[in-house]
């Protein structure tokens, strides 16, 4: 990390042993508690494919990269521990975009927990680059996966979906207490993160569970966004329905729950974030749309593609 | 991560739960010991800046890109538990570049320890940007630091320095063996690794431990590459001691330790790899280096800088 940058990072920062370890180090160290396993994911963000630093402000690019991998902890179940950001920024502007991007990822911190652990900084000439580890802890071997569903589970999702590209896709909260909630006061069965779309996503899980999702049209929550981006056309012959299954970065969790787990959730839910049950776990593969008339459709995993990717 | 790749890199590894654990996962999860602090480190290194990838294999890039992680960690005192890489691949030879980069990190880990967790790979148009998260383990509360040195200690450091961009930068060996035996064996008051060349880290190390480092001009121990360079002119008028002093990218340890420890270790060193006394620990500040006449003059910190950057 540059010295510059460093010592600028001194000058803010409160003067806390822990927060600070990584300066002046080579790395950081983490105490641990015991019985405790370490959760770790990675994303990397480039100017282009992920956003464009012309027309967005570098703290809310920095959010972004934080909140993406701070979703992938909550979908494992674990709380974040420490973040570490390594940035490659474009030279004529570097110092305002870091300490931009830095107050970003800070702010979402300071909401939903985690130290800035440490990174890296470099500049060249060509686009920012930003890439995020985020590590949490979990109580040991007890991380949810993708592969836990099982048949006569019910399917939930939190919140609302469809129309992220509206600016929910930069400005969304991982779903962090939630996860720790339904860590504390339920069993998870499986989880995901819904990233590329529920369409996209719900087949990943069901094919790592080897199981089928049935989902109900009718239950599918549906964001004012998605309703918006219909009303306007946008793009053309996409009912609110369609962005809802299909439309990526929602950054929901996809949840699978015993039936009694689920009812008695609903009952003590404290968040006002939507809690919604949306189908159900059968025996089979796939991913299925059962429509109001009672017909049930194979629902084909088209999601989300990143721009230029 | 992009589906063919994930597919890769399942076709090709065993079929051990630990190992892959992130594939069809949100993240990864690490099972961990008690009384073990979680050690982090992440560096990112680009086309044009650290490494130019039409004059280079690939696999050196990926080797390197693991190594300069793994180097903090046995500055650390840590032992590699896995890596986690961010890949951002320039379309046309996106899936080429990124097999040879893997198993370049792949032939580091399988000496040196460590799984790969997890990553992320992207595609654009413009150069190969590459980030490493290396997460080690270090008994609680005991990982090293720049800032134990105390007066009367002694200064050693592994390796021989100097003339690195002959070769070693790309294929150094992260001194991790070394620094497990030194952890088993003896009781290092400080360390780091040497990036930026010994005059820039040991000032660096000296400023974080409140000393000066005094070094003895005639024990710097210098590589051949350095005197190599020097016997070239490479660049005109440093002779091998200039080189050794302050070319970066050695990736050696500096280490501090008290006299008899020192002393101790002398005797019983395993490694072919050399381990060399090359200075006190004076009270003061900055960094000497005493002549064969016993005059001492200050080195002035004038590092490596990465191309570029």
């Amino acid at each position: 990390m540059e010295l510059a940058f460093i010592e600028w990072l001194r000058r803010r920062r409160p003067p806390n042993d822990m927060s600070m370890s990584f300066l002046g180090n080579d790395a950081a160290e983490l105490p641990w508690r015991a019985e405790e396993s370490c959760v770790v994911t990675t994303d990397l963000l480039a100017e282009g494919v992920h956003f464009r630093l012309a027309e967005t402000d570098p703290a809310r690019i920095g959010q972004k990269a934080l909140a993406v991998n701070y979703s992938d902890l909550a979908a494992m179940g674990a709380r974040p521990v420490a973040y570490f950001a390594s940035l490659l920024l474009p030279r004529s502007t570097a110092e305002v975009v870091a300490r931009g991007i830095m107050e970003g990822m800070d702010r979402l911190a300071a909401r939903l927990g985690g130290i800035l652990g440490g990174g890296d900084t470099n500049t060249w000439d060509l686009g920012l680059v930003i890439n995020v580890t985020a590590i949490g802890a979990v109580p040991q071997g007890r991380s949810w996966s993708r592969s836990g569903a099982g048949v006569d589970d019910v399917v939930l999702v939190t919140g609302e979906l469809g129309g992220s590209l509206r600016g929910k896709h930069l400005d969304f909260m991982p779903r962090i207490p939630e996860a720790t909630f339904l860590r504390e006061h339920s069993s998870v069965q499986a989880a995901m993160d819904l990233s590329d779309g529920l369409s996209m996503d719900g087949w990943r899980l069901a094919k790592e569970s080897g199981v089928a999702l049935e989902l109900d049209a009718e239950a599918i929550p549906i964001s004012d966004a998605a309703r918006a981006m219909a009303a306007a056309n946008d793009p053309p012959d996409h009912d609110p329905l369609h962005h809802a299954l299909h439309d990526g970065e929602d950054f929901e969790l996809l949840l699978i729950l015993h039936p009694a787990d689920a009812a008695t959730l609903q009952q003590t839910w404290p968040f006002a974030t939507r809690l919604t049950q949306i189908g159900r776990v059968h025996a089979g593969e796939g991913i299925w749309l059962r429509m109001a008339d009672g017909s049930s459709r194979p629902l084909p995993p088209h999601g989300y593609e990143h721009r230029g990717s």
